[in-house]
């Protein structure tokens, strides 16, 4: 799909009432953690959460938010960090397979194997012709999963502003509880805004049918419900069944 | 490619002499034994043999006879049996992609994942829409490797006749050494024959570009022979060089 993301709103509609979301929010994740427990009983289906996003757009808080109150027997969850010397030995998405989700699980991509089409890009190891490459390889492999193991894929790109982007960035020099998360390079990250937004125009356009949803994240509640709510809507489609004895 | 294995001989060439294959195959495996070096120092490329054949067509003994003679931290062979409870609840190529040979490596698959579109098809297990999206699966997942981490594979079938089955299944039997491979369904195994032949010729033709390499096999002198020679020929061709400090 063609998607211009500087026209996207990276905002929660006007209308909404933050206290209300929130309060639907939680009694989404109360369904969820049911029917995260059919999903498991059932044994039939794996679903596996994509999160990317440019740096500070709220992947690890929506990873904490939503899927703390799941049952983590029946939940993994994998951070995809700059690959090592045993990764690079093998073809880009050989980690990735590795930790798919078996049927019953629910598998949660903090980052994921479309990292392999964003920085490499920008530090010149991963030319226009590679990238292609490596989305036609990305869409025959989550069309493996898809077809050969049930794996429902959800991907979501959060969408944060600029100005968002840098006040966060801000907050992790001066907010002791973020500090952690300050690394020397965020200024030049900051700086890549536009050029990483053209990079995920450039995947949107590129990948298979299995579709993105694009989260307004400026505001983590907003975007706290809309991934939860769409997970939902996700298992509840799959009219799973406990087995009888 | 379209092939009709029953009209393919099962035997070496009438004019070849077997002492003198066996001491051109000797001198083969030497030089092999170098371009092993030379492939692991160079840390380039990676090879993938994947030997295939009915049963007692002569996998085990072709491993034994030609990989025996390289270093084996530079070799790493599998096995594939019938796979367990978590390989079954991933996609099917979960296990298979777990032992892709990284570089600098020969990964020796004994049995694959063209397993899957077999022994499946006559169990009843896998229709044959099934199958064609497995065999879809399968070339993705080559393509992978091959372009997405210079993985050379090299595709072995061995081609036994019917008789030449029959005798080695009889053999399990009543030389005490090959006992231990006697199953109780050997009979079974068999009578398949021509129902195996006729699911390598579909997978023949609806694989990609990757050549099979069919290879008579009745003389086991023969099929190690070509075997070793092709995987000689494959590094040859790569023209590495030991790098400089």
């Amino acid at each position: 799909m063609k998607v211009a993301l500087q026209s996207l709103s990276t905002k929660a509609p006007s209308d909404l009432q933050k206290e209300e979301v929130k309060e639907e929010t939680k009694s989404i994740l109360k369904e969820l953690s049911e029917l995260q427990n059919l999903l498991y009983a059932s044994d039939q289906h794996s679903i596996l959460v994509i999160l990317q996003g440019i740096d500070a757009s709220g992947k690890d808080g929506a990873v904490r938010n939503i899927f703390s109150s799941l049952n983590p027997q029946g939940v993994n969850v994998y951070s995809f960090k700059v690959p090592n010397e045993k990764e690079l030995s093998h073809d880009f998405l050989w980690r990735i397979h590795a930790v798919t989700p078996p049927k019953r699980m629910i598998g949660v991509f903090n980052r994921s194997h479309y990292e392999d089409v964003l920085s490499p890009r920008l530090n010149g190891n991963c030319n226009d012709q590679l990238a292609l490459q490596r989305m036609e390889a990305i869409n025959n492999f989550e069309a493996l999963l898809a077809n050969h193991n049930n794996t429902h894929i959800l991907k979501f790109y959060l969408h944060i502003s600029a100005e968002e982007q840098k006040k966060r960035l801000e907050e992790r020099m001066t907010d002791p509880t973020k500090q952690w998360k300050y690394q020397a390079n965020d200024w030049k990250v900051a700086e890549q805004y536009p050029a990483y937004l053209k990079l995920y125009e450039d995947i949107f356009e590129h990948c298979n049918d299995i579709p993105w949803h694009i989260v307004p994240s400026d505001q983590n509640w907003y975007k706290e419900y809309l991934i939860a709510s769409t997970l939902h809507k996700t298992l509840k489609k799959l009219d799973m069944k406990y087995p009888a004895i």
